[in-house]
């Protein structure tokens, strides 16, 4: 695979609670403790997923560090994890100063920010995402959680980050179908807002342009999260594919990975024929899936359980033009509908 | 024991997060469903130590609500019992949009917000503390916090409630014992922030006072919470007495109430000769504990676990001058010393 290389950039985040800056850059890791600097104790959170690669490259770089590994996949968003790493911060005397290093995907850094939010009422936390999914998604815009009852991340807060670095190098180590997980929510992006970025998949070569998918993707989610970081109005937006996407990722329990939940759920909801089948083109390139037999009547009752939904209402995200989603207050009943 | 009536009155607290009021009031409870509206389902957090007096009040203002009664008392600020009422919630099918109202004392309070600050990422909550304790102290600033492994209000979080009713009728129901736990920490907001709060309780007369102690607690820590929301620099001086207090709240293991507890542990901080003298009539006046026998090096193992410890370094409030308190930074063997 080959990457175009970008510069040293440093995106400035700023939201009501505070202000960070992502810094993407190849061989950033390298650079890891200059960049956190040596105040406060580090507690390094990770999973057993992560390759040796970059814990090692980590470590090394914070000698004095304790580190808690968590086995990799969904099932350790828990309560039970949770508690373990809560555990494990009392017995580490972890104070009120000191920094939590969330290394890897999405599970990595949703449960420690979860962590780093409720732990003495909340420390900081500096997120490395490994995977294309938490480096262009997860990994910014401050959504913490933990999954609950069978609710995917149903108990959470928001409480945003300290810094963010992003290594495009440490994709080099994620299978194939990571790495098209990870883009599902560039699509999504580039349908919502960023025109261009979705075109970019509409070429083969679009593994030439990772670095620049990156970028897109991070300013899209900028833009809306400094708009609406706690997702009042615009940042619903992002939501796109996301109702009947956790409801698939909910019901295949673990068959299906995130991103490739939500390209069926964009596929689901999707109206316009056009974008459709455009849509439907990019996802067979990534090897996504577009549809995949289920109980509707199961995931309708999943999807109206949902965060998204209040009362009989749900709202729900449409895209009738490239580049511009917006968000509609549905009827719950529609959900069943529209599976079919 | 003769209430001075204060008239309604409204005090609008402003913060970061969010701007709300506390209504206070005699008989506000009555006019409960008046003041929260019928925006949403309502879900009522209370404990078995709260009168039917108080809950049927509420309860037969909103027919529909539904409510969960956890046992009374500091054991149920557990992860198990905040998984308990997660469980309910998602199981009554609470939405964002919905409305927890926490009614009781301090630990329904912290409880409860923490709840309302993770569910889904923060839902609504009312406040109705019908304790001394709450009313002048823990029902506003929007500390939440359970206990864990051990350690007191260990988790949690800032998440500021969006109505605050305070109905000082609701006192009459009481033991004195409660009564006093606290009005420890309106002496403990004369000490730091006013000082004719402090020499109100000089008089013998004092419970005829009882509306102007919590009108005067409810001044200082609205000040100090709007001036500093996130605890850090001002808001430490809440935490007068707090440092010993929790080591003793830990250590005695429910034998002692919070109140009682700062109580001792302002008395084990202050140096202050004089103002030590007064403070020691106060308390006996208020029967208050004023020194325990204890293991002095458990308790100061304990104070080093504290939120308040980061590193060798602790922050700790003195008052030489009543109404005036200030933080200091010691080095942490500071604290064994201190317990002689």
């Amino acid at each position: 695979m080959a990457f175009l290389q970008v510069t040293s950039m440093e995106i400035k985040i700023s939201t009501k609670q505070r202000d960070y800056s992502i810094y993407l850059e190849h061989h950033i890791l390298e650079k890891a403790s200059e960049l956190i600097g040596n105040e406060g104790k580090k507690f390094i959170i990770t999973d057993s997923g992560v390759p040796f690669k970059w814990t090692s490259l980590i470590q090394k770089q914070f000698p004095e560090a304790k580190m808690f590994v968590f086995p990799c996949g969904e099932q350790s968003k828990s309560l039970e994890c949770y508690a373990k790493i809560m555990t494990w911060l009392v017995e580490n005397k972890c104070s009120r100063k000191d920094v939590i290093i969330a290394l890897g995907g999405g599970v990595v850094g949703d449960l420690s920010g979860f962590v780093a939010s409720t732990y003495m009422r909340g420390i900081k936390y500096v997120n490395i995402p490994t995977t294309m999914l938490s480096q262009i998604d997860s990994s910014i815009g401050g959504k913490t959680a933990i999954d609950f009852n069978g609710l995917k991340n149903i108990v959470g807060s928001f409480w945003q980050p300290s810094m963010v670095l992003i290594d495009p190098d440490t994709l080099s180590t994620l299978s194939a179908r990571q790495l098209s997980n990870g883009l599902a929510e560039a699509v999504k992006a580039g349908l919502i807002r960023d025109k261009e970025l979705f075109e970019i998949f509409e070429k083969d070569d679009y593994l030439q342009h990772i670095d620049e998918i990156i970028f897109r993707s991070l300013m899209v989610k900028k833009q809306i999260v400094e708009e609406d970081e706690m997702e009042q109005s615009v940042r619903k937006l992002l939501n796109f594919g996301h109702s009947y996407g956790h409801g698939y990722e909910s019901y295949f329990k673990g068959k299906y990975l995130h991103g490739e939940c939500v390209a069926m759920g964009m596929m689901t909801i999707l109206k316009n024929e056009e974008i459709r089948e455009r849509l439907r083109n990019i996802l067979l390139r990534l090897h996504l899936p577009v549809i995949e037999e289920c109980d509707k009547d199961k995931v309708a009752e999943i999807i109206t359980s949902d965060k998204k939904a209040a009362g009989n209402k749900i709202d729900i995200v449409q895209v009738d033009e490239i580049g511009n989603g917006h968000v509609e207050t549905w009827d719950i009943s529609e959900i069943r509908r529209l599976l079919g």
